[in-house]
């Protein structure tokens, strides 16, 4: 690329490259800087979309965006398929929350209660219903519920096909390190870094340790569920997200940590879990034991839109835990403010200027 | 090599190449054929010379050749250092054996009273007296004893240091995988090949798949321990060896198969025994999960010596979850018999006939 680019973004994780993709499609220039794309807390992430099951105490106007975030899902995927001719572990089978004990259904009815106030869909089901549903589930269980429009997809596959649809829209992935925002000539300037905004922005993104585990059904067989499952475990909460290849993505612990190293206790307790929710587990390979850096926020919610007293400089980043379900909506929001100067009324909430 | 070598030698673990040491520091011509040296059993062992510990019942004469060979550990590694120059984790600090319940310690001094019997250095140890000498053993281990000769080495360091002794020496490796006896031409052809074995020469050696695990001290540090220890766990058993370089080599399961898959139950139940005898393994980082396959026989003891029917061919297999330690002997009486044509009465039980 000889001209100058319209937009420039840093960062090809799945927010950087969807912003870039469709950026690209609405007849922008385009270039995404970054030595090692899709190499965030995407490489780590298990794909949940999960607007019901993520919508926690006091975090309303992030349920918002999640709920509006998961209903563009449908046509994101249908859209970046058809744009690369590439599947990307999309599945729409739902998700179980299940608890253990006593103690552990009492926690989890105690939020699914919160999340059935806010009018959200998921129903609570009785042991039987949850084992008809999923006869991997150990016949301890003590209850549990069923959020039907929580998802799943591949994060690895969907950077993948990002990457393709983005370079195919025209838009230039380049390898260079942006240590700078001043080393990026455009004129409008996107923050997808993820951890790396608060170096880049002084923006408070902080970064949240997860611990992560991939297992492998035996004899090239799909997993035995076919659920996303949430468990609550002897006080240990995990989620067990079954793919079509055989794999089993276990997740995930939460840290304020900030190094990479996967550790015996986390493994120990993860796997534990798992085990006591799905039995048949305990034959499968342990194929990956891995640690990500989520970007975290002081509220949990994103940071999206125009960065304060930097003129040109959009955020679009810190979405912990919520990278991938906030992929769509965050990459509409953020072209459309580019395209047409206005921000949409939903960026309200998530600006950087909330935290003056 | 231009000329015949006067003793080939196929497989290129510890076995293998300190045969091969000892046969060239005599003044023979050797070659060691193998793709990938110290790729086998070694790789995954964890290198406990424990004659003491792993007398079990019913095996005396596979007992009296552990006591053999690891009273010749001293000298074998001063030598081999000597030549080499090199370092290989050879430590002498004892193990100790611990029962975390009393069901465990029942089982652990009921072997270890049996070891008693034999004559074999082991004391009880109360535990309190367990707890002077490692702290770091959690405060409800109900006993144990101390098993001061039972010692240990680093096997990749082992080979590593092997492999310059044979070479230093004279002997030649070679990367040539050997399929047929037949295409190896040397009066004398030690096979050393550890499970190949079994194709090789029609001898009773199966894979019996181990699980290890290898841990790291965190911030640098050693293990908070400088025994090793085997401990019964919850009906689990388990051994924790500790490295001065931090690492903690944890195993071991084992298991009638042939794969070299790490599954989900293996690890959880090694980890869980591990950090219920030593708590703050929890905090270690957990670096390697591996499986390998020990060469096993009928009645766990190796296979040494000539090969009935096949003159010229040297056995020097089947040494099962007792390599490491037996490296000494094995090469001392295989070499003598290459050179003196006399077997050692020490050979007697091992040699193939006995399957006859």
């Amino acid at each position: 690329m000889l001209t100058r680019p319209d937009v420039a973004i840093v960062g090809a994780g799945p927010v950087g490259l969807a912003i870039a993709w469709r950026c690209a499609t609405r007849g922008l220039r385009v270039t995404v800087h970054d030595p090692a794309p899709g190499s965030g807390a995407s490489r780590v992430a298990a794909g949940m979309l999960a607007p019901v099951a993520e919508a926690y105490f006091g975090e309303r106007e992030l349920t918002g965006l999640l709920t509006a975030s998961a209903a563009r899902w449908p046509g994101f995927a249908a859209e970046l398929t058809a744009a690369t001719g590439r599947e990307f572990g999309y599945r729409t089978d739902g998700t179980l929350v299940v608890g253990l004990t006593g103690d552990d259904l009492a926690e989890a009815r105690r939020l699914w209660s919160y999340q059935q106030g806010l009018g959200l869909p998921i129903s609570a089901l009785r042991p039987s219903q949850l084992r008809e549903r999923e006869p991997a589930l150990t016949p301890r269980l003590r209850g549990g519920a069923v959020a039907p429009g929580d998802h799943q997809v591949d994060p690895r596959r969907l950077v993948d096909a990002l990457r393709v649809a983005a370079e195919r829209a025209g838009a230039t992935l380049l390898p260079g390190l942006v240590t700078r925002l001043a080393e990026v000539d455009a004129p409008v300037v996107v923050v997808a870094a993820g951890c790396g905004a608060a170096a880049l922005t002084g923006l408070p993104v902080r970064p949240v340790k997860g611990q992560v585990l991939r297992l492998r059904a035996p004899d090239h067989r799909p997993p035995g569920f076919r659920h996303v499952i949430r468990g609550y475990a002897d006080g240990e909460s995990v989620y067990l997200v079954p793919r079509d290849d055989g794999e089993v993505v276990l997740g995930a612990t939460v840290e304020e940590r900030a190094d990479t190293e996967v550790t015996t206790g986390a493994v120990l307790r993860l796997l534990r879990a798992a085990v006591d929710l799905v039995p048949e587990l305990a034959e499968y390979a342990l194929t990956e034991a891995t640690a990500g850096l989520r970007p975290g926020t002081p509220d949990n919610a994103p940071i999206l839109g125009p960065l304060p007293g930097r003129p040109g400089v959009l955020a679009a980043t810190g979405h912990h835990r919520h990278g991938i379900v906030l992929t769509p909506v965050t990459a509409d929001l953020i072209t459309d403010l580019i395209v047409t100067g206005q921000p949409d009324p939903l960026l309200t909430p998530f600006t950087a200027d909330r935290f003056h």
